[in-house]
């Protein structure tokens, strides 16, 4: 398969919905990077290996240089937002990289400015910006969405683009009748449907376009039928949701851990606490409702407490977001957890993680673009399923339960690499199930 | 392979040089899980389920139900110690259980005495106890150790017999001449050779009976020339070194985590502090050193820096242990880690474990006993890489480099199990460099 | 003034509306300390000394041997509640002590049942207990208590008569025009008005009575204009509101600490979980904002931002309780104090709590039964802000601001022991020591 | 007094062996903080108020208005150090403060070189430095830092000099007969005695020209009867031992708090993480010895177990520091408090302070330079008991017992500085607040 696998020759342009720590950390990085004042840590595509053959042949190269990914300098910047400010602007106003690094790229940045944003003043009560495009109909921001994107395209003269979502967590909803077909969802669009979010909007332009489109938000944006039918008839990979960073990402680390040795779970209860835009957005209870749903899923699928009821049935899980401004972006998570072992002694473990949201959040953005523009030149369309390792909640396909274990899912990741590139498997763990994948390949 | 594994049929003798807190807290245990009084939760053997084929096919069978392992019913203990006490009055001095949960297993519990151990105060100087074998020679003492053995096989009317080193830890020694064939070292049991530890004679007399050895101390003990050629030679399994418990089982959990996302680590600091007579015995420097060794090899194998060196090339790793009375047997683990990301931006991880020490260890004694025994029907003998999982230093193959990363560990003993009851391999991880393993089976 | 103090002579009946978790554990204790089966450890009366005279004189009494306090043997329990579990059933349910020291005390405590409490859903929705009283109005509620606590002084034969608030929070309320006078109180009671509480009338029949009330919950109860009055009519001492437990402890040890080194602070986050009724009452938003207003308080009176505008003026104060069965009776309090030094370089101070709720509660029901008894007995009346050692949110006269740091607190609850028994009052300031320096000035 | 004390007229000069992290962060924050760049904090003598009258009289002058102390911008700096960097080569290398905050000072610190140390090896084995001074005897070597005084003095038109020791910890020595009179330690500096430490070298050179001396570190130093009588001779405040920041501060802020509520403490964990110089000169047993008799010393005053032996009988205090290079400065103290309440049922405090060593050191340097100036102006010599505040081991006069509670220090250093003015103690007893209280007794 992998002579069949498009060269990545040209531009890629980049486009996020969302131009605020994290896609300005995230592009201020790309920028230094480029000048080599820093380094790419906490990406896969750029730091990481991959373990090729039997463990004696010694054979780790860099991912980069494993899989034919899009170079670092040919990428281009781009975003919406309901602020007018540019990424210097912005970045220095969020407060996550050091002004004298802001300063090394701020030609750079000063150049990037946001287009105006699909905006909806209900899905997110607590922000307010006057960045925002006027239509009659969502339809009509649909359609000066996809004009963006060729008009972004045609300036930059890219060859390909992708979209990740780096906007805020909007109001909880379900799937309703108007997500059900590409139909009912365009229709919806001309009679501004109410149950259709900003973040569809952006979704449904670039899928239309063949633009691979990856959810950082727990939003359900893609994750709809309509727009997963929408994918697989325009060739477009698609993925989500919600970025794996900080406490989850303890959390999908340790709990596999604590299973792997048949220890029993009580309770689990999470606290954060974080002054940014993200943690005022989420002290709104209806936004922090789209919030919990992803968080909460996350333990029941590693544990099963199904398949051991001694152990993990009674588990009481509960998670909670501060908005506390003197953090800023220094987002710190605190966990207890009661656990119990031997005759059912119990045991506590308490962890305390003071992170950085946006510095664990940009390399993400970073990979998801690279490996979302892969798929598409590999001919992979519909949900990445491989990616899960970088979601809190990942989408899969409708019947499958998703896998939250992170060393589960990075084997998956890894393999899928493997075998595109005709590598042995060093695993088979789920590829199989996952059709889509094997017929693209 | 599964159709020549010898049932289980009669009795188990599970040996302990060592009756204190751990070996204690194993027998209370299982006498109360027989009684249907409490839960042998931390046990894979016993709680642990294994999935087997494809996922849709929904089978998770126990491990206990899917391979032939002694039942509980079945298993009788006894051990040896440098205090006299019966295992209800150690049991009552080790206050890791409550006194009304030894009261309904006390005569049980009273009814096993320890035999008199082989001690050498220059291993263990923060020691005394007078319940000691006197002999002229070391060779004598293991004669006597062997008669120890025969003399409880038949006294309990067993059919199979295996031991696991539950004593302290001795100060710290590397492998010398004498250690090299089994010749030298027999002529050393003759000599006195001061090279030959206490640990070392009751590994040697258990695998010239073919009896199962597995170290749960950081001891040499095993993890010598002459005592590996000698368990080939009496097709006797062997497995070490210390129980994987507390904070490495933690480190060990979420190293790998990190190393997933390829986030920098710049320090971890770890930080014990326990009451117990293991928390005594390693205040002297001598037996922390041993233990020293064992806890800091973890993370070199698990992030490998040599193919990182951007990420862990200046990893700074430090170990403590602190005596400290007023916890007892509730071990407290604090670690410090210092990680960085994205553009190298440091975060820090705090984890506080407020574990038991005993409680966490008692499962992997059971777990080891029993699947040291069903290998050893399975015809499998020398080094078990494939119990990896439960040590914090895994004994391996001349040339080979311990794999210490806990879900890969997971993953070699489940294959193993599917491999020798003809089920597939749910991965292929390792299991061809492991030649032994393979010729046995 | 020592001559004129009353003996205390005869039965001290202590009375607590709310017999759950604090009022069982405190009566379970004494029963359980009057057989010298274990300590009155947390209680100023039974275990603090107090230094009398100068440094070098030595002389440090036990308080209960300096004051005229009633005897522990001379102590009666009685009470109201919702639920009719007399003490040793609801203690056993409380889950706070252990069975076994409970069934040391079992008689004791089966022979204490509970009175028909005042209740009133709407203050409380988180409850239900159907052991109430029913009464037609407020008045005759009051009315009913006051027989009650009449009847119970006569059938335990009582000299004396204390009512310590052990009960619920109630939902917030503030000062309104019914709680202005005695008569509108009274014409309030008499006409069902909606903003006089349970825990009012109770208080309102204790005062009326002449019986101390102390308030260990954040209810208004007391701390109104009408009961401040009839306090000093019927020459009753009163006190409130919220025993200072855990947390809050903390927080008035620690702030006046850091402002002692003028250490700024920008911001202190305060998290709780509990899981006892008391946290599922303190689920409700309505019944939380009487504690947060309780608990909030506190740092500002200790910091001075007014005066301290540099170091105090921009910090963010926040506190969170979350209800977490898993955890029972035992509360954890996890604290982020972001506090900044010198040049305005940052710092950071978690300080994690594994603390008992009701085993810091009831020494101080016991303390502040006791002291207020022997208020009584000194013929003060009205407000004790001596007490404020013991409260979250110390009542105070009309106009002068609430003293929180716990270090004056202390000097302020000695020197009034002190004073009551003509010794003289203690500075700390140890000139005398310092011979150089005086003959200096 | 007030109209006996010297004006603080003409130049201060502040001298301190040692020009490391913490005199090189004080120097730079000093000039800094004249040219309006950052703030003083943590500093009493510049951001601390006095309360001074009654609690309604509303007086909270800032102490630098109310005690006549030399001004910031009269403040001339020098010291003696082993390596020859000037202040901001090794401010720069000890990475305290900021690079763009030591650059916005560069020149002024610039112009200050260390004068050559007295150093011996013998005292310090951690650290090796070429800029010291060589004499046949320390009689000579007395003599030069003498010189050193006076020159520095008339170079820098001082009118007043005062010395704090701000060099590393030596090993640890006790008393003996050559410390024991001004006689047996000058003949001692004639002879080369090995018992006089480096540090007593510059005591005695200060001492003798009436300079006063404030000793930082735990070295005996000063705390000998030799240079106590010297101080008294010649008039000179003296003052120590180890300033009092992080792990012990809040030791002596928590314990003191504990003791209020009589609950109990069986055991006292600290620990400690720091990778500047000092954590590496203490990384070698015989200067850790120092600190630690200086860090154990701290409970038993405050907590008195004589006088409470079933509370503090029992505690169990262990201290550790740990050298861990990738915390540099940021030195990071993690405490385990094992505590017990009502019955003996046990909690537990966990402390973790995140601080920054020099940051909390440097104001302690500025105040007692600034304090024990204006001592010598008021014509107070020897021991300054009144700056305990400021001292992890306060030296005390003979026969004393040191105060180590952090909130009697602070009231004894108030009621000095108001005795000093005339104005009233004051003891925070609030009695004529309470009319009905004073009414009734």
């Amino acid at each position: 398969m992998h002579n069949t696998i498009e060269k990545a020759e040209g531009k890629l342009g980049i486009l996020t919905p969302g131009l605020g720590a994290v896609a300005t950390t995230l592009i201020a990085g790309v920028e230094a990077i480029k000048k080599n004042l820093a380094q790419p840590v906490g990406s896969l595509t750029q730091m990481g290996n991959i373990r090729l053959g039997k463990r004696t042949e010694n054979r780790y190269p860099k991912i980069k240089d494993f899989v034919p990914l899009a170079d670092l300098h040919d990428i281009v910047f781009g975003g919406w937002d309901v602020y007018s400010d540019n990424v210097f602007e912005a970045a220095m106003k969020a407060k996550v990289l050091e002004p004298m690094m802001l300063h090394a790229v701020k030609a750079e940045l000063e150049a990037i400015k946001p287009m105006k944003a699909v905006f909806d003043r209900s899905y997110i009560s607590n922000l307010d910006g006057d960045h925002v495009k006027q239509a009659a109909t969502k339809a009509e921001l649909a359609k000066a969405v996809m004009d963006d994107i060729e008009n972004f395209k045609e300036a930059n003269d890219c060859s390909r683009i992708v979209m990740v979502w780096c906007g805020s967590t909007e109001k909880y909803i379900e799937v309703s009748a108007v997500h059900e077909t590409i139909e009912s969802f365009e229709e919806g669009l001309l009679n501004n449907d109410p149950a259709i979010s900003p973040s569809m909007i952006y979704a449904y332009a670039a899928i239309k376009l063949g633009v691979p489109f990856m959810n950082g938000a727990p939003n359900l944006t893609c994750d709809i039928p309509a727009l997963i039918e929408l994918a697989k008839q325009t060739g477009t990979p698609i993925g989500g949701k919600d970025f794996k960073t900080g406490q989850t990402l303890m959390k999908t680390i340790l709990a596999p851990g604590l299973a792997a040795r048949a220890l029993g779970i009580k309770g689990w209860f999470s606290s954060n606490i974080l002054g940014n835009r993200d943690g005022y957005v989420l002290d709104h209870p209806d936004n922090f409702k789209t919030k919990e749903v992803s968080k909460l899923s996350v333990l029941e699928d590693i544990l099963q407490p199904d398949i051991n009821p001694e152990l993990y049935g009674e588990l009481y899980h509960k998670v909670r977001i501060n908005y506390y401004p003197p953090h800023g972006d220094n987002k710190e998570s605190w966990d207890n957890i009661d656990i119990f072992g031997w005759l059912g002694y119990s045991m506590q473990i308490k962890i305390n993680f003071l992170c950085r949201d946006s510095i664990l959040a940009a390399p993400i953005v970073l990979d998801l673009a690279l490996f979302s523009d892969l798929a598409k030149r590999a001919g992979m369309s519909g949900i990445q399923e491989w990616l899960s390792f970088y979601f809190k909640s990942p989408q899969t396909a409708p019947g499958l339960t998703p896998e939250h274990d992170i060393f589960k899912q990075l084997i998956k990741l890894q393999n899928t690499l493997r075998h595109m590139m005709g590598e042995d498997l060093i695993t088979h763990l789920g590829l199989d199930y996952n059709q889509d994948l094997v017929e693209a390949m």
